[in-house]
């Protein structure tokens, strides 16, 4: 069922040889030059610094040297990500003007330092606001399970590059949802780690006090290979003001059998449809799960997160929303002024309310390990939709594609994001999100892989 | 000079069994009876209480039980203290429909567990606003060395009291000066700890993120002492969100000769006028100092305060300045309202540019354990004054008042204020601040402690 070869499959056949670097890397530029036109998740490709990159990791094996973990793999980033030597557009037409990176994103130099092979920068909503890359400039990135339906966002490219087979290993960035709606919306795998856990130097900012990075990856053991590259700290990271203390959980050594999960009640299952739900249950019945869970403070904590994210985005991009905005996304630009406009008493009162939060979420994991929840409340909509209904009411559709994920990451706890395929979406995806205590992304991928080895999360071949 | 007896002495005697405490008590009350009409300093009285309480420090030590570090020390708190019973005035004239407190300040009970007897609570700006104590409701609070003119704020009544002789100790609060300015118009001993360190739990907020609370006391080894009472940890504190990080400084085991004194230069000479200048070449010269250190950004620090605290008071009190605004104090109710519809892009930008200011200003003390600038840019102003004059310049009295202690708070040193008298003053004081790295406020009392010894800094009998 899952794509073959699969990223942990592909750094098992380079480190034992079976496969060269270069042979991946063929077969992974034929692929995307066979599947770009209909996707678009692409804005930018470099496969010949990638052909030499592939040759040296080639040389090394050739004269015996130690290889990396992710030795051949190729992957493709989210361009909000530096590439030395190219600009970082982060969605934007406005960011053409800046200079080149000249130096690659911490998270980019670590998995180029584990072998990976990088081959390019993918689409996204403009400066990451949106969760549909619906993107006015580059063009809409398409699902690759449906062409016409969005991919999610706003790390939309991250998501279908994986679902379309394209490369196995993205990189996104996740802030209200981005990594996780486009894992769900193209049925990959996802990873939004622990608030404040990889550096986010050398990648453009959002929102300061909610970004998170994190990869995407066509298997779990490639996703948790991936960030085990990824993870370490980096004393430059401008992110690392970021308050998150590793809580004293204690270390647990538990089987599958004995991880305590629960399924996430009240408004986690009123804002999700019925294939959603059925996604949540056979995820539930693969872990074992039955007890509902209440997760506090979910609708405020939603508020809370879009009061924070456009007070912060406005205020990031301030200088340029005076001076450019006819030069900005047509569907965020909006959103952008507002923020800058809105009042400093209300991001006072939400961040306040966001201590209060996390500590309430984080008392939640004294009795459970694991906490499960939709990670979309529907599938994939066709691109343009304005409109979707849930349980009988209608919702803008924008917006409220986060409803399940912003509460999760305002608390900023892992979550892994499990592909799953339900009934009643006509084949498209729903994902499941699997949510750990702070520090605790070993349970969050543990549950995930049980999931993966009882067969009910998994890729399937695009409709491409 | 300094008043007889003072706080380590009356500790002393009582401890000694040569005063009892109800003895120190009557003397303090009819110390407060005899000057009160002429300070202000009191808003409230609790006389039988603390003669009930007095009379059991006697009691104990007449069983041979052992008797705490303050046995039998009156003191009195600014009305923004919880005591039980009583009503949280916070120096507003809202606060008056509150109900009482049910439980005492965290720092008020843990005086009195130290034996220290609460006489009363204090005189102060509205809702800690301000640096002059001019309370529209209670009438302004005066200067003890000059009546008629002001004694700072906005913990003006606890300054005043030490300075009549009223009491030995008092607490007070410190966001953006509100103890080291009242310890300077006064001349008595303050201490503003590090952000963070004492528990602010029972107290009225103003600035969630800036407040201290902290001591005053009329000489340096009691104010050692009550600091010493105060300190330790609380996990209910409110402020215990604070991300103050204990730095890695070794602990230093030096004599006064080997404390690494440096001066402020620039910002902190340009606004101090000839006597303030005047304490801090005494203060310099009685530690051997005599390096000039600039403090970075300092300007923009005390903007980046402004903003702070007027959007973080703004906030505090919107509901009551939506209903109740007439009711505020006039001198201040422009600037909740201004700061209560403050755009959250400068909140937001104030934030950001606090964190790289931190770092900046801990770097420094890499290379110095005390660094000293003037407490306040004059002595105290008459009541009502509205334009000062520093160096030839014409500044707006009230708020410039705080020119030299903004820029410190912000970045969340400990801070002891010294009581000097340069010339040039008719008499009145001007304090010098003793900074320190975060954490070490241990190195600030020492520098306190040299000048005491010194004979520069020190209490003067008032003209009451």
């Amino acid at each position: 069922m899952p794509l073959t070869p699969s990223l942990s499959q592909i750094a098992q056949a380079v480190a034992s040889g079976q496969r060269s670097a270069s042979e991946v890397l063929e077969a992974c530029i034929a692929r995307i030059e066979a599947t770009e036109a209909r996707v678009n998740a692409f804005t930018g490709t470099r496969f010949e610094a990638a052909r030499a990159q592939a040759a040296q990791v080639d040389a090394q094996r050739a004269r015996g040297e130690p290889l990396g973990p992710l030795a051949g793999v190729p992957f493709a980033v989210k361009n909000l990500f530096d590439i030395a030597g190219e600009v970082t557009l982060a969605g934007s037409r406005v960011n053409r003007s800046n200079p080149p990176a000249t130096a690659d994103a911490v998270l980019v130099q670590r998995l180029q330092d584990s072998g990976a092979v990088l081959v390019g920068s993918l689409n996204m909503d403009e400066y990451a606001y949106g969760f549909t890359t619906e993107n006015t400039h580059y063009g809409p990135c398409h699902n690759p399970h449906r062409p016409g339906h969005v991919a999610g966002g706003s790390s939309g490219g991250s998501g279908a590059a994986v679902a379309a087979g394209q490369v196995p290993l993205t990189l996104g960035s996740d802030t209200n949802g981005s990594i996780r709606v486009p894992s769900s919306f193209c049925g990959v795998w996802g990873l939004k780690p622990t608030f404040g856990r990889l550096s986010r130097r050398g990648s453009y900012p959002f929102v300061n006090s909610i970004d998170h990075l994190g990869p995407f990856a066509d298997d779990l053991d490639g996703l948790a290979l991936a960030y085990d590259a990824l993870q370490g700290p980096d004393p430059l990271d401008p992110g690392c003001f970021a308050t998150t203390v590793q809580a004293a959980v204690p270390k647990l050594d538990l089987g599958v059998d004995g991880l305590r999960v629960g399924l996430l009640g009240g408004y986690f299952v009123e804002h999700a449809s019925a294939p959603a739900r059925e996604a949540v249950a056979t995820a539930a019945a693969a872990l074992g799960a039955s007890a509902t869970v209440e997760w506090p403070l979910a609708a405020q904590a939603r508020a809370a997160a879009f009061i924070t994210s456009a007070s912060e985005g406005g205020a990031l991009h301030l200088q340029r929303l005076r001076t450019q905005a006819a030069d900005f996304e047509p569907l965020s630009v909006d959103r952008f002024i507002s923020g800058a406009l809105q009042p400093a008493a209300w991001y006072v009162r939400a961040q306040r309310f966001r201590r209060v939060y996390r500590d309430a979420v984080n008392a939640l994991f004294q009795n459970w390990d694991v906490l499960i929840a939709p990670a979309t409340p529907v599938a994939a909509p066709a691109i343009g939709t304005e409109w979707i209904e849930i349980n009988g009411q209608r919702f803008p559709c924008r917006p409220s594609i986060g409803l399940l994920t912003q509460p999760i990451s305002f608390a900023g706890c892992p979550v892994v994001a499990a592909p799953m395929w339900p009934t009643g979406t006509d084949g498209l995806p729903i994902g499941v999100q699997l949510i750990a205590a702070p520090w605790r992304e070993d349970l969050a991928l543990r549950a995930g892989r049980a999931l993966a080895r009882a067969g009910v999360a998994h890729l399937k071949e695009p409709a491409l």
